[in-house]
């Protein structure tokens, strides 16, 4: 049976199957057997990729994490003043809080791993790290903690609100709090 | 066998261990016959309390977050001036960051459900409600919600960090959103 030990995109799928799984029945349904049938891959491929399940999940959350941070520069980077700055950080809580549900419940699902097992706090502390340099660009770095906390804060209460709210609101604590 | 019809604490124990069972092994692992095992009372008496597993859950995430917002109110509700609100706010911070694993872990699996079921929105947002009431007593309402934001925030990243921020850098957030 073939391993797809020369085959990169191999492992790319196997992470994307993880993430859909653990998207759609949490982090307790996902087993290197249901990740490997969803990915199409035969389970000596999974165990050639990934040593063990938390091997897995450590990587898969790992390249979620990734993908947000790249949104994050994304929006920060265009800006070239102050104000666009603030513009950009709000864009960003309502695009982060408007995301797709897949992206909300993978994000929670990490914190409530984090929550539960000290060694997954060195990716949400990474993942800290990028989103601070990214806003480092335009405030000081005590400016950009407290910035990254509000832009958490906002966008999760956003949410997970049945009545969400405005854009004016999160504009005005941006602009408090970068004042 | 006695279902416990006239045994109110039995409801309350019911509850408490269905949280600690979501708190050990998460939403998925925790079924009626498991939670009425660690309750140490029959099945019978489950499904007298709880028609399903589904008001079981509902009832004891309404429980702990009314334990939370208990918290927030006795942070709050003993300060007189606004500087000492402020204080207040930034003590709630380090309170919740530096709460048991089995708090942080309730809250995330709590975020996880709502993320995935709006159902559970009707939930997360009494719980706002209800911390904006308390910080209403202190400030305007958009500040409060503001307010409730950044603790919400500063709070999940003082959890999750290797290196958690200090004090002075949440006391400083908080003056900067309420000035």
């Amino acid at each position: 049976m073939a391993t797809g030990r020369n085959d990169p995109e191999r492992r790319d799928r196997i992470i994307g199957a993880a993430l859909d799984l653990i998207a759609e029945s949490g982090v307790a349904g996902t087993s290197h057997r249901k990740v490997a049938a969803r990915a199409g891959v035969p389970l000596g491929s999974m165990t050639y990729h990934f040593a063990s399940r938390e091997e897995l999940l450590r990587e898969a959350f790992s390249r979620f994490a990734q993908g947000i941070s790249k949104v994050f520069e994304e929006y920060l980077d265009s800006a070239t003043t102050p104000a666009e700055a603030r513009k950009a950080v709000a864009d960003l809580v309502h695009r982060l809080s408007d995301a797709s549900r897949r992206e909300l419940v993978l994000t929670h699902e990490l914190y409530t791993l984090a929550a539960r097992q000290p060694a997954y706090r060195q990716l949400t502390r990474a993942w800290m790290q990028r989103s601070r340099t990214s806003l480092e660009r335009h405030f000081d770095p005590a400016t950009a903690r407290q910035l990254d906390a509000l832009i958490e804060g906002l966008s999760i209460h956003r949410a997970l609100d049945t009545e969400p709210h405005t854009r004016k609101l999160t504009l005005e604590a941006v602009r408090r709090l970068t004042s």
